[in-house]
């Protein structure tokens, strides 16, 4: 008997089955196309095992209140055939498992609280930084969501003063995500972030924005540990600048931990998504037992 | 046999008592002068009652964690004599009951969830804008806390367009409270906040930084509902705007309820934070109640 996990993202879903112990025993990566196409390979990967409950971490935005009409949906997403699509309905209706059901950064959020970077918290917050921004948030161990999911990266920030860029986010427009993901960076470059040289001033804008970011995290969510991945994040000297920025724009104000060991790097790279979502699933099956113990 | 409670704040430690069924039996305040002299007076306020338990809602920064040695105590504020003064402490000494321990604007949030304007909800914001900016967060029913109480007023803004002013913070300048609380206000205008018109345009500067600083806690936190209260406040036409901001800036990014349900003013004008008090100093009791008879 197998956990299921599902990373489901906007170019791909990684789907992995774990046995009892939580080792990974396979694990593919299926191109994001159509539902029907993408899901028709999945359930092909999926119905070879033996299940005993599902996790998954998914692109969004996503109904995640349990007792709305829109739960297990993908929202509005301009992934064509992807908006209002029951995700997972669809799931539901071809595995009679228990699933877990969140978003991929709250999957991430809660892999590398278990079994990564903040291994040992009861709380953290996962920031990804890549094409997009955005944010999965742990808080007594718990995934943690309000009326929604958290969309940590599209709060507004204080523009940098050499920062005239107008910003990319098609909501609105110079958000953290609209002046600070991948694609602001080409934009004002003229180069993709991979490729821009360490020593390229747009970094200390961008460490100046996810600095500010993170600041405003901690004086709302006060997290033990916050967790940094993503594309963006392979830059080493990055690391390094979004913790002075972080400091100098914090100014003393609030006592957190010393910063090298508060704004720390994923410890699953580029597995936070997956492996989270393996160890949800093991999380709603024991629910669900004890549910009908007490039942 | 009374519950005890205190909303101490920086100006007055308004002190109650309240009855099983937490209607007020008596309320005085006492101006807020060196630790020794006020709390002389709350002492002697506080015995004449037979106390059951006593809630404590105080000005900050404060020591919010009860495993650190700084637990109980007030930290760093200017306010001469009450840095690093514990608060807790001397409460602990005089009074053999059990005390709940929290800011007053978290007190202020608890009261408004359980007997105000965020009545019936398990979650709510208290944002209080006044002299400065501080906001109390409600999850679960429970008071929120990380590794330190929030910080909601000094986050970062994205600047207004035709704002120049560089900011009151000591700490930040142009965070949040620096550009938006009372202080500023008068800074720009050289007229007191309670004696600006209506239709003078920093209200609508104001409204920008308060539902932008909206949209980020809601993008966070995604409270059920924004509970706004303080001096500022008392400004009918600020709401109005406070609301239109927030629904610009938002964008339709995020569902949340009709605006005029989700950002509403105090039910408990001016009481939110000693009525919190005394519902924590019941909750406190129940809890020990409950830990006894475990034991």
């Amino acid at each position: 008997m197998y956990f299921g996990g599902i990373e489901a993202g906007g170019t791909k879903f990684v789907c992995a089955v774990s046995d009892k112990t939580q080792q990974i025993i396979e694990k593919i990566s299926v191109p994001t196309t159509t539902p029907e196409e993408t899901l028709a390979k999945v359930f092909q990967f999926f119905d070879q095992y033996q299940l005993l409950s599902m996790g998954i971490g998914s692109f969004g935005p996503i109904g995640i209140e349990p007792t709305k009409d829109n739960y297990g949906y993908i929202l509005a997403t301009p992934k064509p055939g992807w908006a209002e699509f029951d995700l997972l309905g669809k799931f539901k209706e071809r595995y009679q498992v228990p699933i877990a059901w969140t978003t991929d950064v709250n999957a991430a959020a809660f892999g590398e609280l278990k079994k990564g970077a903040a291994r040992g918290k009861k709380s953290c917050i996962y920031l990804t930084v890549g094409t997009g921004i955005g944010g999965g948030v742990v808080i007594d161990e718990q995934i943690f969501s309000g009326i929604g999911h958290p969309e940590m990266g599209h709060m507004h920030v204080k523009r940098h003063p050499n920062d005239e860029y107008e910003g990319t986010c098609p909501y609105h427009k110079d958000c953290l995500e609209g002046v600070a993901a991948g694609p602001s960076l080409e934009a004002r470059t003229g180069i993709k972030g991979q490729d821009l040289p360490a020593d390229h001033p747009i970094w200390d804008m961008q460490a100046y924005y996810i600095g500010q970011a993170l600041m405003s995290y901690v004086l709302t969510l006060a997290p033990e540990k916050i967790v940094l991945g993503g594309g963006v994040m392979n830059q080493d000297h990055l690391l390094m600048k979004i913790r002075q920025a972080f400091v100098e724009q914090m100014a003393g104000y609030m006592e957190t931990p010393a910063v090298s060991d508060y704004i720390v790097r994923w410890g699953l790279p580029n597995e936070s998504g997956i492996i989270g979502s393996l160890l949800l699933a093991e999380e709603v099956m024991n629910e669900n037992v004890e549910a009908e113990r007490r039942a």
